[in-house]
């Protein structure tokens, strides 16, 4: 959630002349993504009214040997129509380039906000847009390991030690086991497609209730489409701590996707499973984080227990909700 | 440098709704000015045809009751012509609003960038930048003294303790003495004005060679316009350390100062003086900000010493520079 290169407004202007796209006028960096560093920049234009773009530099989480597959992802993907923003390639054709050792790419801006409180009109338009990109990806012609798999998510916690989770909340290793189990009988033949596999409200812009951007597709994957769907419905219907579950929020999501994409019975007999590891999922790699951030840290720990929380709803009523 | 408060998106559209600018359409978190937080705002416009703003949230360090002196010179200066933002005013004409107890202000957006290795074209358009500041400033009809000012300063390092100046540098308690002796010799009739007192290359935006805005107006006081056209030299003809000084960017910075308003002799004669003071300025809040900031904290602590390296220069320099 910040710059954490500097860049000299000499090299930007230099950088932004490599792409067909008039003159470096604006360049603000915004406290956007989670670990990569972001500007907002604006040029003259290719016709002089002026463009507005997002210059992404590639810290250290992203490794530019799979920039070819998030890029060329997003350009897939915009072609296709989908509303996520398109890759900027420089005058000699490249999609990214490379400065003082770290990678930049130059994507298109999209306008929009990110909701805070989503409403059920918006809830319905996400899935929709959800399930266009998984219709879309199908056909693309590279693809990615998911290595956040629901096995990787059980290494890392076993790698944080009993000890030490019990010392994040004493019900967290007991629950390990109960996550045990959830893997143990994972379904592996639901039909699978490129997935975004983080599509918190953070990563979606909308006008009202319309999508205008699907944003941040560095956890995209080869995965099951309707895990997608389950990661997105713990992501959006629950308040922050994982207490508060809005029904009407999750069946305008669900709603939504099935408006483009229906599901299987297979895949919705499944949701509540789903459900249940994109939570195994999401408290691993904050657990992870907890463990290795010291407490009195400047940057905000995000707490494990917000998504063991919405594990333990989903295991008491995803029956229920998912009917 | 940083969004130090969450604006939800609902509440970030209602606050844009009080002003007449259109609707919001896009927000970003901007990683700008030191203490305050900022979002860069772009609406529909009045006539549709889009608009950008900054919207300022005023942080513990900016004291709200301070807000009518800043933001009114802001007008007061963009309704003279002078390269900076013009505050806008919500629809019942006032310059800033509340939200959850912290102040807030839409402020224009303006286009340009901040020079890194400023060229001496640059520095001409600053120093000329400045003095037009200097002279619109002067019948503005609120004021604000300068809590910065040097015995203020004297009093930051005395507090900060010999022992404690030592830990940072051996030279820094010896070098105190040298301080309390130009302080005790410091001008005190030369004329005055507004002035901005922080023109660091950070907040001047520009487009090649031309001055697009003199922005972060939070230190602005009354006080010698030569000590401002001081802190300029000293913000602007050094490196980041403090050692390699630019003749050639001193010289077309007090130059173009002078192609809107030659100095007097009395204020010449004094320049490298306000020289050292403006370096003492920086020296104390430094070191004020180094001691009261954990050495392992992730913000980054300014070396107070580039600051008493330049204070060196000008000591040994200082008259030839400004000859």
């Amino acid at each position: 959630m910040a710059v954490y290169t500097h860049l000299a407004s000499e090299d930007l202007a230099a950088l932004i002349a490599a792409y067909d796209v008039g003159e470096l006028v604006s360049a603000k960096g915004i406290a956007e993504g989670v670990s990569n560093s972001n500007w907002l920049v604006e040029t003259s234009g290719r016709n002089g009214a002026g463009a507005r773009f997002i210059l992404t530099m590639y810290e250290k989480r992203t490794d530019p040997g799979e920039l070819p597959f998030f890029l060329g992802l997003l350009d897939h993907l915009a072609a296709k129509g989908c509303a996520v923003p398109a890759t900027l390639h420089d005058r000699d054709g490249a999609a990214f380039r490379r400065h003082n050792g770290k990678a930049l790419a130059l994507i298109e801006y999209l306008p929009g906000i990110s909701p805070d409180a989503p409403s059920a009109a918006q809830a319905h338009a996400v899935g929709a847009a959800l399930a266009r990109v998984h219709l879309a990806a199908n056909d693309f012609d590279r693809t990615r390991a998911n290595d956040l798999n629901m096995r990787a998510c059980l290494a890392i916690l076993d790698r944080c030690s009993e000890e030490r989770l019990a010392g994040i909340d004493p019900e967290l290793p007991q629950w390990l086991g109960a996550a045990r189990d959830l893997v143990a009988r994972w379904p592996q033949d639901l039909p699978r497609s490129i997935i975004h596999s983080d599509l918190f409200p953070d990563n979606v812009l909308m006008r009202g209730a319309r999508v205008t951007g699907l944003i941040d597709f560095y956890f995209a994957c080869h995965d099951m489409m309707a895990y997608d769907l389950a990661v997105t419905h713990a992501a959006w219907c629950f308040d922050r701590s994982g207490l508060g579950f809005a029904p009407e929020i999750g069946e305008a999501l669900v709603s939504g996707y099935q408006s483009v994409r229906p599901l299987e019975p297979g895949e919705r007999e499944a949701l509540p499973r789903l459900a249940q590891g994109a939570c195994l999922r999401f408290t691993a790699s904050r657990a992870q984080d907890w463990l290795d951030t010291p407490a009195d840290a400047l940057v905000t720990r995000k707490d494990p227990m917000d998504f063991t929380r919405r594990w333990k709803f989903y295991a008491e009523n995803g029956n229920r909700v998912f009917a």
